[in-house]
């Protein structure tokens, strides 16, 4: 949703105070002279922006009194369902999810609808990969990179991360394929055959994947769609079994977009330190953050045990396949491993995103891009207020996705066929567990402009999943 | 050696008839006369190009009888030395290696001394590749590949692969980031931990490496640099231990550039229908073969157990990074795993090569590569054979690198340091195998072009290690 008018912009700002609860379910909020005079608009503008918020069921207006967050708010549905604390057991992937990662493991929707413009960021981008190919000269193409990666993309993603404050020299990170690479790379590095690993629950797919590829075991940790993964169960966990790697995403975590707080990544990294834990980092979502950008685990890293592992996929472009990991005490291995099983990376891409990010072209692209989705996700909370019954919505300050909780009754890994039947593909909660829990959730993406198509297909799921 | 003038034609002719053994060791070559008629050159001509033969010492010329093939000519003198039979036992790298394949793993005697012209076969991918990045459209950039890769890529390889007897659909395809990567995958996809894999002594590094990280065992069978695996000592190993993968380089095998007959291709197949090994086929040479291009394994795989691995390092840039997978029986496996290690690949990268080869670009740089590539080759054989002593050298029909065989005395690990204090790096026989053997043996690649730089530091070579 562009906010080019002043009643958008004012409605966002509204809907972000109630997201935020700094008006709680049933509160009054400011009087609509008070808005008028602290936004410098007009009474039609603020009126155009309440009518909007009370359109979307979020803000009741009582006369005489004033305007209400609505008890139905979105702020107050934050999903409630927690995973169980269970014994670490081995993953095995379901056929579902193989199915739905095949479908270009995009998790759209609508996968093959490619709507929109290029964002300008990217048509950027591209020409920056241009130039950069049109250099080579010599016998350049007879040379592969280093398996470390191109030095200057190395120097930019430093530079970038030191502004969240973790002070990394560029020899501390290794450009991979992606962020699953990466990921890839840092269980292989820092595990055995048979160790523990605990993870997010509910948490990415990807990670519980490769924990069955490396014949490694799995634990999972209640998270919550508020404040991420739960340091209790943690410790709880830490307490009754041998754990050798903890997998987080301290930032945005895929499915719920929940956060941790700084304290609880303290915290962890003192329950690592205590445990003798690897600590693997998921910072993918960390630069689409509606606010500030969150410091990652990495910068409170003062043991050397935290490997961060990220990439341009969802921040910039999924076709890039270019991601990093900075591998903490595991770098050396990681290196090796890097150029074992890949030799190296492409170095003209790597040349031509390292001069897209020094001339400004990333950090535009960036401001750009947290708009766009802070509008979408807006959107996708406003049309997901029309479903009925009891419908619980995590409210995530960055990310991609919205995590759903839907009546007990629901079973959407009974829905996905049927939906497909339709064209539409939904993300069913049990993916992002080992255990078969969330069989009423389901994560939905509002990574994409949010277009008459887009918005059919997602009227059409209440009557699929409610019915 | 570019090949402009018909001294330099004639001269090269000769060249390969003598290492062909057309004319062998003592035979005497066609009359001048014979040789102005049948070449419709001058006299002049073919005086020159003798004389350059025999300035290199590989004619002798005998007053009133004619010009001979010398004793001491290069195709004589093939190497002798032969891997022993070992017992299966796990890979432990060397550190040299590291430090070799840190250096940018090109292998390269002056891995900073990038020189030459952009060959216009380059050029014309990297519009290819601009073409395709200028047609993303709308919101593209939001979706990952499919595991398997473009299909359109894929179509173009299943037919460049039909040309060579392999009738494979794209289907049976999957792109990868380079050869390494699809050895990684198909290594992963068809051993367990501990499983012995039989490979070739001498070979290729790259596959010891992979072995050391799965936790594989190895069997070295010896490998001829005339006709590559020695099939009697693969049966041999094959009765003596259980082997559950054969991994092997039919066409131009690094370090030698040996090739299989085909007769010796199928006798390896019904070995390992016997056995029932997976056969890895490493066909990444294949396609800068001087002559015909030969057949692979992989068209002789009756029984869905060749696994065929290649890429686009050799043939048109190392630093594309993608290469392709078939993987018979095991290819759904092998799709899994790139999809839980990587995703996917580069859609707007493959559509580009796809185009390029659509277009016939492809196949146009092939016959300038195969040609520049004979022409460094006969170079560096020549500039060999000025060395002094027993130094025998592999007389490769494709490929990058000639095997020299040094006498017994010399210690090319010993020697390494020293040409490294000049700039020279030098790529030692032990590296390609894990029993220590081939100390008096080291590969030099004849991939770039030679200018003199690059003369000069192999002519410091004889000095270092003769001495």
């Amino acid at each position: 949703m562009a906010q080019n008018f002043r009643y958008q912009q004012l409605e966002a700002w509204l809907l972000r105070g109630i997201e935020e609860q700094r008006w709680r379910e049933g509160e009054r909020l400011p009087s609509i002279r008070t808005l008028c005079r602290e936004h410098a608009v007009s009474k039609a503008t603020v009126q155009h922006a309440l009518q909007r918020l009370e359109a979307r069921g979020l803000v009741e207006a009582r006369a005489k009194a004033g305007h209400f967050v609505s008890p139905r708010g979105v702020a107050a549905r934050q999903p409630l369902s927690r995973a169980r604390i269970e014994a670490p057991r081995p993953v095995t992937a379901g056929d579902l999810l193989l199915d739905i990662m095949g479908r270009g493991a995009a998790f759209d929707l609508l996968p093959d609808h490619h709507g929109g413009d290029l964002p300008a960021g990217i048509v950027a981008l591209n020409r920056s990969i241009g130039r950069a190919l049109r250099r080579q000269s010599g016998d350049d193409f007879q040379y592969y990179d280093t398996p470390a990666g191109d030095t200057g993309l190395r120097e930019q993603l430093a530079l970038h991360l030191s502004r969240r404050g973790a002070r990394l020299e560029p020899d501390q990170l290794c450009i991979t394929s992606g962020c699953q690479h990466a990921l890839f790379l840092a269980l292989m590095a820092c595990c055995e055959r048979g160790d523990v690993v605990a993870v997010e629950s509910p948490g990415f797919y990807g990670v519980m994947q490769l924990i069955e590829q490396l014949d490694l075991q799995v634990v999972e940790i209640p998270t919550s769609s508020e404040s991420g993964m739960d340091i209790d169960a943690l410790t709880e966990v830490l307490q009754r079994w041998k754990v050798r790697a903890c997998v987080v995403s301290p930032a945005f975590a895929t499915p719920s977009g929940a956060s941790m707080t700084d304290a609880a990544k303290q915290h962890l990294l003192e329950l690592a330190q205590k445990h003798d834990l690897a600590v693997i980092e998921d910072d993918i979502y960390a630069d689409t953050a509606f606010g500030p950008v969150p410091d990652p685990l990495k910068s409170f890293d003062s043991d050397n045990r935290v490997i961060l592992c990220s990439s341009f996929s969802k921040n910039l472009s999924r076709d890039l396949r270019l991601g990093w990991i900075s591998g903490a005490r595991w770098h050396g291995r990681i290196l090796h491993l890097k150029l074992v099983t890949q030799l190296a990376s492409s170095r003209y891409l790597q040349q031509g995103v390292a001069e897209f990010i020094a001339d400004g072209g990333f950090a535009a692209h960036l401001r750009r891009l947290r708009n766009d989705l802070q509008g979408r996700r807006d959107r996708l909370l406003a049309l997901l207020h029309t479903w009925p019954g009891d419908v619980r919505v995590s409210v995530p300050q960055g990310g991609l996705a919205a995590w759903v909780e839907l009546p007990d009754t629901v079973d959407t890994l009974a829905v996905y066929p049927q939906a497909l039947e339709q064209g539409i593909v939904i993300t069913p909660g049990p993916l992002f567990c080992v255990s078969g829990q969330f069989k009423n959730c389901l994560r939905i993406s509002f990574a994409h402009p949010w277009d008459d198509a887009r918005v059919a297909a997602l009227g059409r799921l209440p009557d699929l999943l409610l019915k």
